[in-house]
């Protein structure tokens, strides 16, 4: 690992060490060094407050002169709270900037760099940037997009099962991997599952750890079919937003909204995953998690909608012709077609694997 | 690692050196110690030929007296081309005796042992054991139950589907898997498919590495409508049986054992897999390969018959209701009852991820 590896690597860990409670704002740390000593380090903590780089400069004051600062984020151009990032770099005396990723957002993107070097400090920028992106992925998304990073959540069999022929799902995976998935659920703002779910399964979608933050509830339900007695629908645990067709139940539509329960139409005869994302992304929710049965999932890959797959495999075989597999409908046509799994991790929960990859499509 | 553990894993590592050329006798190795030095090394070569120990004693010569023997398996009770080995040890004038596994089979297991004790030997088992017997599986299966270990090896998407909805199949993993297949082809004196693979696909299956060795071509057809221009009846390459049931074309038997088929009947109106096996049992097969589609994948399955199952996995999906499963079938009916993977490693080849476990049964 270089020396410019390790600050960064720091700058990182701080940075990732705010996941949570920084939003609608990236995660971003700093640190600045001089004479090969650590003279300041700063995050951003959060929204309205200052950026990591004015903490990381206010902590190393006069000892920032002269100094190499680090920065996991292309520092900005804009005048916010604190003025912009780059300018307050520049008044600090700062000789080298070293960043790890630039600013996602196309419209400001290398203004930041462009100041620095305007003010004759040297520049490099690319040193972990992989490890930046990733740790903001749902920010770099959002604020290009404007709708959600969508990840995909399943817990399958080795052979890609949800269930026997019998529809017998309980259990699939290990409750250690079952309690990784409420991580998850912590860290998306919104949870998405079709009607069908909620008819056969009756689930919460609550965030089930110390501490956890239970996520805005989504039902995508063409005909308004979910029963008024689902806990979705009167536990009061979080809000339950369904989205349903121009086909629906009239009436039901408004006993769900006596229930608190708000109904959006998105789509003639079939609710639109497309059209639930552009909603979703006009109410700022930034990020989204399915944990779909196989035609829901099947309605997001096969419209390239997700971003995230993450799968608990468990280490076992149902089998079944009639079974259903966790990507249903229709399917890929062709081999060479198939939605390729990219940056594939696997790591061991309990007896179970966790894949995590993004999905390119063709 | 203790210093028993460093001299039988010199044993095993000079048993496994002969993978290939031993059968039908297992793989075995030897090391004898002396004063911390050691003396002789030996390993079976080839059936008809000494066994490891005899090959260790006499490398070892005065030497072996008062030494330790390492051997991988138990030494053997009963008189072969060169006695007892058992009996070669304490008239080697060894002192201690150190062994990873016992024999598997039950009607002679623990007599070596008995042979070693009665003189005075001192006698520690179970040093790697895993190891040696993971190494002579197939050997250990066989010498019991008569017929052959079955491995059961597909290629599959992460949902795991062996074909899109449209059927097609190529390529679902990469080079570098096919031709890990190879490898597998080699090591197995059988392959099986069933004849929808042949009509699909017209396979050779044979072994396509250097100095691969083809193994017999087992075709499961109940009605017998293999066509007789397919590779496998015509290109001479390997040997090609059939089973098929008491339902089948009788002129198409007397076409093919004209081909220089060799045709079994093996069921009544169905090819019965346990049948099959035990026919290859009878003409001494000791290992089989199934390649086959998800019915012959399921037929296996599900009479629990698969003793050691080999998944290549690409980073892909599929999707598709209807596209094929690599374990299609009926399927078992409850979660609790699906069939475990058991001893599961998981090794990257090229793209894809190569899963390898031992089914365990309900």
């Amino acid at each position: 690992m270089s020396s410019h590896e390790f600050y960064m690597q720091l700058a990182l860990n701080n940075a990732k060490a705010m996941k949570g409670q920084t939003d609608p704002n990236p995660l971003v740390g700093s640190v600045i060094v001089n004479d090969n000593r650590i003279v300041g380090i700063g995050t951003h903590l959060k929204a309205g407050e200052p950026h990591a780089e004015i903490h990381a400069i206010r902590m190393a004051g006069e000892k920032a002169k002269g100094g190499t600062i680090y920065v996991t984020l292309e520092p900005c151009s804009h005048h916010g709270r604190t003025g912009p990032c780059a300018v307050a770099i520049v008044e600090a005396g700062i000789k080298k900037a070293v960043i790890a990723a630039l600013d996602p957002n196309p419209l400001v993107s290398g203004r930041g760099v462009q100041i620095l070097k305007d003010a004759g400090i040297e520049v490099e920028a690319g040193i972990l940037q992989e490890q930046s992106q990733e740790m903001n992925e749902v920010f770099n998304k959002f604020i290009v997009e404007k709708t959600p990073f969508v990840t995909l959540k399943s817990g399958i069999t080795l052979d890609g099962k949800i269930a026997s022929h019998t529809n017998n799902s309980k259990w699939i995976t290990s409750p250690e991997a079952r309690n990784d998935v409420h991580k998850l659920r912590n860290e998306n703002q919104a949870i998405l599952v079709g009607v069908n779910t909620v008819i056969h399964d009756d689930p919460e979608l609550t965030t089930r750890i110390p501490n956890g933050r239970n996520p805005l509830r989504i039902i995508m339900d063409s005909t308004l079919k979910i029963p008024l007695h689902s806990k979705v629908v009167t536990d009061n645990q979080a809000d339950t937003w369904v989205f349903t067709s121009e086909n629906h139940d009239h009436q039901k539509k408004v006993q769900l909204e006596e229930h608190g329960v708000k109904v959006f139409i998105a789509g003639e005869s079939r609710v639109s995953p497309k059209e639930v994302l552009r909603v979703l992304g006009d109410n700022l929710i930034s990020s989204l998690l399915i944990e779909g049965g196989g035609s829901i999932n099947a309605a997001f890959l096969e419209n390239k909608l997700v971003d995230k797959a993450v799968f608990y495999m468990a280490p076992k075989l149902i089998g079944g012709q009639t079974s259903p597999s966790f990507f249903g409908g229709k399917g890929i046509e062709l081999m060479a077609d198939a939605i390729r799994l990219e940056n594939m991790k696997v790591t061991q929960i309990g007896p179970d694997f966790k894949f995590t990859s993004y999905p390119k499509y063709e």
